[in-house]
């Protein structure tokens, strides 16, 4: 048996609602500060100052045809050619009524035309062009600031920056991209009874996987995850020598798993012990009970640290995570909105209720057309037995289906809300 | 104006439908090859073999609860604690009859013992415990693979690696990962009226924005983008030398944009010069209708290059990228399915038909929970004017709905089909 130092479990406080539970922690959460990056490097950041365009855009009238520019006023006829413009090469004439301009898609329009007349309606001939068609002026041309007047705002703050983001600030001409910091956060697997994904386990161990599936999650959303595969034993002064020194400088600190007096009761203590503020001890839900969040004040005092202390069987972890960590990295960096989406989805079998508590259902989602008289809908399927030790419930888990307490079941064909996890 | 070489433009292929067009680009595709990485760099990875689990899980009888381990057949009473077995310290010792064992959650039962009388029904007395209750054999144990029995399949060939599956693998202990090498792609931009997102443009000139934003979402995909911001000028010799260059060892090439003599006339020319077989040459789709896929041999012939020319104008780069390029990518990284998911949505607004072409209109969705006589559904916004030069009617855009050609305008309230585009 281990030896336990001097701390020593404690009862935990009241339980309170999931929605209670959410609105403690967001409450806590402060948005880090800012940085610039280049926009190269800013592939999956959230931008932290609104941008604008600064010029319009196209910036110049442009052919949307390859054809001939000409004065619409002239119409049909036969005129000479005074000059070629293919796109990014410019007239250095004005255009005249009576002429025409060969012209290529996306090339500026001399300054006197007006208009576009497309290839498939004229003839050429030698140094001429007959004219086929009557255009009004404007005709196949982008007039300047079309798609996006100067000054209009592109992209607003709080938004992630996909491909197609960094496409619009290309286009802008913005090279440097003012983003949110990443917040630094140290994922902490606790437990003698863990061991590393690469170790052979002694018999009554086994291994890790909690590590890797919150740092990792945690850093698609953006997370810098610090240090790497993290044990902690249950030894009362190694397992608080962890937590001190996680709690230097970080945003955020995951703590998963029990402790050797029972799981989540020695850690409060513990967390107690470094002066941390109890904010929840007990959710609740099912799974993820013993979801604990707590704040402590940064030994430089600039701002809180934010400590999740998560139960250790990983599927109680990740649906904690999915349902608190993930809305409090979100508004850490700004983005919006802070909430996961809800959406509507109908159940495929009966799915027994738990008599107290709403309970997280992992499902699988399809698409099928022809659900609810062919408006269609998503049909959710379980992703089998969902006990918290089980991860594989979590694999294929496209939403969390909840399902309100009560006594016997919600039948299959019912319409139960939803946690879209589809875009974390 | 610029040489043009000696290169002239030609007569575009026949016209074929986006299914068509998507059957030849599927049938050209092959599975890249496989290779080891270690699981932790293995996130976002395509796993090209299945894994199947090699040990029970869990490998012992746990408890799932803090309490005693018991003989269930002894019923109520006191009984002399005979040892502590916190999680990861497993018993030395057999129990027998008569016997009680504290224990934590996640620890192995002593042998002898087949049942675990959780704390709350327990009263400790100095080194016995009175146990208040009945419990059965496998009361609050979770048996030898309940998880996940030995020889499991754990994960399927074709799944992409997000963190969930690093649980598993982690869980499983496979550190070395067999997955599907990263397709070499080169993006490549063409024009001479483009300039680089970081320079000024000069008149006539617009800053590029296909090369990141297409290389970037190909890289969110998997593929490793080869070479930085590309753009090819219109000139014949160097563009050829350019696509020369681009397709010694590359899985796939990526063009956009128009060239001097027309958007797609010049491009087709100079890939037939270089060997290539054009397989389509125009779709008809709304934006997008000069897409234009070739293969050509390698110059090793172990396999073709995929060639990609994609419109100039953003959203039909994107537009066709979405529909074409993507599943070429799922399908040269074995990842099931190939195609994107489709869904029904419900748009908010009159949308107008094109009375020829298919039109793929950009929206943005929404859940309304009251839609459908309360069943739900996607309400679907436009991102704004569709104009092929406007890349910001793709920011938002959740799903591309599939507006069929025909006269007049869809009515609102209309469910229509879409291509979901929220987890490429």
């Amino acid at each position: 048996m281990p030896s336990s130092g001097a701390v020593q479990p404690r009862e935990p406080g009241p339980m309170v609602s999931v929605s209670t539970a959410l609105c403690r922690v967001l409450n806590q959460v402060e948005a880090v500060g800012s940085e610039f990056v280049s926009l190269q490097e800013s592939l999956g950041r959230i931008i932290s100052s609104d941008v604008f365009a600064e010029a319009p855009f196209p910036p110049f009238r442009a052919s949307t045809k390859d054809g001939y520019a000409v004065v619409a006023a002239d119409g049909p006829g036969t005129y000479p050619v005074v000059g070629h413009v293919p796109a990014g090469h410019p007239a250095d004439y004005v255009q005249t009524s009576g002429q025409a301009t060969y012209i290529t898609t996306g090339a500026p329009l001399p300054d006197g035309a007006d208009a576009v007349v497309m290839v498939e309606d004229t003839i050429p001939e030698g140094d001429k062009v007959k004219i086929n068609t009557t255009v009004s002026p404007g005709t196949d041309v982008r007039p300047i600031g079309s798609d996006l007047e100067a000054g209009a705002l592109i992209l607003e703050r709080g938004r992630r920056l996909d491909a197609v983001e960094l496409g619009m600030l290309a286009t802008a001409g913005v090279s440097q991209v003012e983003v949110y910091r990443k917040p630094k956060i140290t994922v902490l697997s606790t437990g003698d009874e863990l061991c590393a994904p690469w170790d052979v386990p002694k018999y009554g161990q086994i291994r890790d996987s909690n590590h890797i599936t919150l740092s990792r999650m945690a850093m698609a959303m953006g997370a810098d995850s610090i240090g790497g595969t993290k044990i902690a034993p249950d030894n009362t002064v190694e397992l608080q020598n962890e937590l001190l020194s996680s709690l230097t400088d970080r945003d955020m600190l995951i703590t998963s798993g029990g402790v050797s007096m029972g799981e989540h009761d020695l850690l409060p203590s513990l967390l107690q012990e470094l002066g941390a503020e109890l904010h929840t001890e007990r959710v609740l839900m099912k799974p993820g009970k013993p979801f604990t969040f707590a704040t402590v004040d940064r030994q430089d005092n600039s701002r809180v640290t934010l400590i999740f202390s998560l139960p250790g069987n990983p599927a109680s972890a990740l649906v904690t995570f999915l349902l608190f960590v993930v809305p409090a990295l979100r508004k850490m960096q700004g983005r919006k909105p802070v909430r996961l989406p809800r959406i509507g989805v109908t159940i495929i079998e009966d799915l027994r209720r738990d008599p107290l508590r709403p309970e997280f259902h992992r499902v699988a989602l399809t698409w099928d057309q022809g659900l609810h008289d062919g408006a269609g809908g998503y049909c959710a399927k379980s992703t089998g037995l969902q006990k918290s030790s089980r991860l594989m419930s979590m694999l294929d888990a496209d939403a969390l289906v909840e399902i309100p307490p009560g006594n016997g079941a919600v039948s299959k064909g019912s319409v139960l809300q939803a946690v879209d996890l589809r875009r974390l």
